[in-house]
């Protein structure tokens, strides 16, 4: 089966990946996780991005802020699809790593998910393993059932309270 | 082979989506092509995100201007991975597209790519095929290194120029 | 009377819409509160949105956050007004709520009022069904004559404190 | 029956709310349309929205861009509902007026629509009088299938071009 | 000697405010306080600002938050010079309230200065008294002078501590 | 009689500057022209604030694009009102200009108007200056009535069009 | 002496690069301009950057547009100071280029300039290289009095149109 | 040995700025410090920038906030190359300073860096020095060796933990 590979630009950034692993891990999703940085260690992304295909990894999450350069970094480096998950950070609300991990050029993609979606952007590497995968694309429909029961579950609690 | 769906909002969008269907057909990747809206069309829009999977459908592109939801209308229906497309209008220079389309809640996610980067879409889609799929694989190693020439070009051309 | 339908798109939002809650129930007016979420329970939203005329609805509340689609998912389905109550999150300030609830395409309009107003969504509705109920607009002046009021008072006490 | 007023704070709003116009008029939806400035003819403004129920007046429309204040000075003055229609002008790309409109304090909601969405402020408008009157709601829901049948035809268009 | 007038939205801009009230204070500028909004007591605001002049104003300090009208609601009924002061309130870190003061249709001038900066704001309206007041204005020289002062000092210190 | 100056960065800026000089000139208000650039001619920019006063300058209008730093620097070479206009220059949409405008730090005020709003520009200075000269006053309160009679008369022909 | 490089990430920034070599040109300083792109030749990018130091450069100027990455790919790859010059495309008015080319993470400084600013990221390398070039440093000094000059004359004609 | 000047508009900002003072003693750079306001202290602002040359300073680092003119005000008045550091301040996230400092008009460039990025000033300034400087250079060169041992080392220690 292929793996999922987590990057992150820093370990500050560990906090918010840690919903992404859990949930790869609830789905035994095999993964590995990196720290790497797009400018601290270029040579390092570089060779993982390179590398990814034949260690068997399917799908690349690449986390960082501010200038977020690492996701575009990591696809400029492989023809996998690769999920760019801007981090929020001190100033501009994290804005700025939104416009710089979406706004690509023409030719390398990088699919992005919301600021700090961590558990999305799992999700979204999930769902892309799954296109091949029932076992997987059961597992999905299971947690699109279990949370719409959630919800609802919620929704019958508010309306015993105000609904009379 | 699993097909690429490309669903637009209004036809106001197609002028922008073309390049995406040009890529397809240049990668003789099968796709079929739709007009749905989130708002307009609900039904038709859901019956088509839910049927996608047994209809052969591997990847959605779902392209919208304004508030766009139509990406994440067409996600709440499928756990296919849909590939979001925002499109610059009248007003706000995209901005509402981008975040309507990229903020999504826990539990659904959308794959973003830059506003009116219906290339980019395509190709996150061919990449997403390409896993499972060494043919498309190599097409798309190919373009890379045609892009790559193509630059390469470019800089010898302006290097005759300037760098004596 | 015709009651008025508060949907939100989480129970996290609750905190907020109690403020409109309240309002409602100090007017008197019927409600029913709601928790469906636009992308985890598409259909329940649906279902909600296309029977609320029938089920005695006259004016539909829709609060959510992020990429806030659940007014524009219940106003694709129904022909009531839809209100909608763009809540603020986590990252970009409210500003993603509410360009993702204002910026809708023509012919399905939402009428969006202040991030995290839900007072001022509450007293839109009552509004609404005040035009044609004189008991709702004796109470709407008073109240407009009260919030006057409560400032005149403001304004004495800071007028002797400052003003000799 | 009630009527709809237009008001717009510079003639050079017009040819924007025509649209409006134009679908009060196919509604055959009684409406005056007036040119008053919050700022420049605030007597007029204020006489306008005080008198506007006495003069069977059901909902407002106020349109304005830059600071747009005319549909809070509007709405200041009337319990009636307010629609507020920002108007983009030659900076900020309408941000200005969607933020002067939508962001009021609490105690005077206006139900704000798009950036130059003149259409959606009209249809908003017969929604809210449709809630007591049959005759409009079959309109409403008439266009509602008209515009589902065009985006289908162009589905259709579109489908007989690019899907075999 | 002519007054100065601060005129807030709402009470909770107080505190901002109070900043502004002690300056007008230590330079004996006889000023009022009064607490009217633009919504929710729009004829005691424009009866102040009609009457400001014949009741020895010289200058109107208006601050307000979100859809900040109040300034120009002010200037709308006075030919007085009318400062804005733009109050951040929970969302858009303040950005609404500024563009909502500043941006002001031609004809009626709002002079607006920073978010929450009451302190400039007075500062501005004693200038605008000091043009004809050679006793403020050597106040205004002596503030000047001593806030340079104030700022050598801490360079002397910090020169002190760093420059050997 | 004090003069109005007029200072502007650049000489692209004239154009816009255009209008508050034709309403300098038909309220008779004796003014002076300056291009002075905070960046490229900070001697004279300074020398021109410090003697301005001196000079019979009463009020002084500054215009910049971009880091549009030329109102501040002026504000702190003199105690005389500054008031700063933003230009709309070719990126950012004016936002850039409005914001290095407007967010002065305690101690330097600069009264702020729209971005290009060189009419308001000068209305503000006219208004300073009539707090002590009756006829400006005069000619003010004419100005309004005028503008206000102008809507009037438009509003009469958009009634006479729409309004049975 | 050391050279000047310029680095763009697409042909279609020449337009705006040629300020910048003319610039150069007119100081007769040394210059090489290559195209390199961050993501489609990021190899090329890396070894013009380490190898950029021995080939006698001083200074790198990158410039591109949208999710600009190209400085900091540059900036990671070399200790040379790196000068970032956003270019604004067709969305979002070159926020994006600018927020991804200045928001660096800590240890790797880039040196942005304005959007579009080539004229300035020119001035800004001669600037550097002239700290220990005094031939370089009368010239800087000579267009900054040329500058100054241009901008007298400008205002010596506009003084003798307006100011009698 | 050049010297690099630390410039900063309030004491306020001390915080941020002893990160780069605590690097460039950690380089051995000999530096300077001062508290200088553009607005407050404009005349010493000046003749600091226009004695730097003089003084042995190399390069010039320039921190400010809210409209941070204090960079823009240095690089007026002096040829060497000017270091914009923007800081956050209480309201707009940064987006002002960064504005302010970045946007300079054509002629007068300041080398901007991220808002509150102090280190990254102070490395910029080093490497600016090192172009000329083999020890400074080594010194570079060792401080991104750690940062990339530091990274791996993280990277070691969380692949430990997940990667089995």
């Amino acid at each position: 089966m292929k793996k999922v590979a987590i990057v992150m630009g820093s370990d500050s950034d560990l906090p918010i990946l840690e919903k992404a692993i859990a949930l790869l891990q609830s789905y035994q999703v095999p993964f590995v996780v990196h720290i790497y940085s797009a400018h601290r260690t270029p040579d390092e992304a570089k060779d993982f991005a390179s590398n990814a295909r034949k260690n068997n990894i399917g799908v690349i999450i690449a986390a960082a802020g501010k200038a977020a350069h690492l996701a575009g970094a990591i696809a400029a480096n492989t023809t996998l699809p690769v999920i760019g998950l801007p981090i929020k950070s001190s100033a501009l609300d994290g804005l700025d790593a939104l416009l710089s991990t979406v706004q690509m050029p023409s030719g390398i993609p990088v699919a992005t998910v919301a600021i700090d979606g961590a558990e999305n952007a799992a999700l979204l590497a999930i769902e892309i393993l799954a296109i091949f995968d029932s076992t997987l694309l059961e597992k999905l429909e299971g947690t699109r059932k279990e949370n719409r029961l959630k919800i609802l579950e919620k929704d019958t609690l508010i309306t015993n309270k105000y609904n009379k």
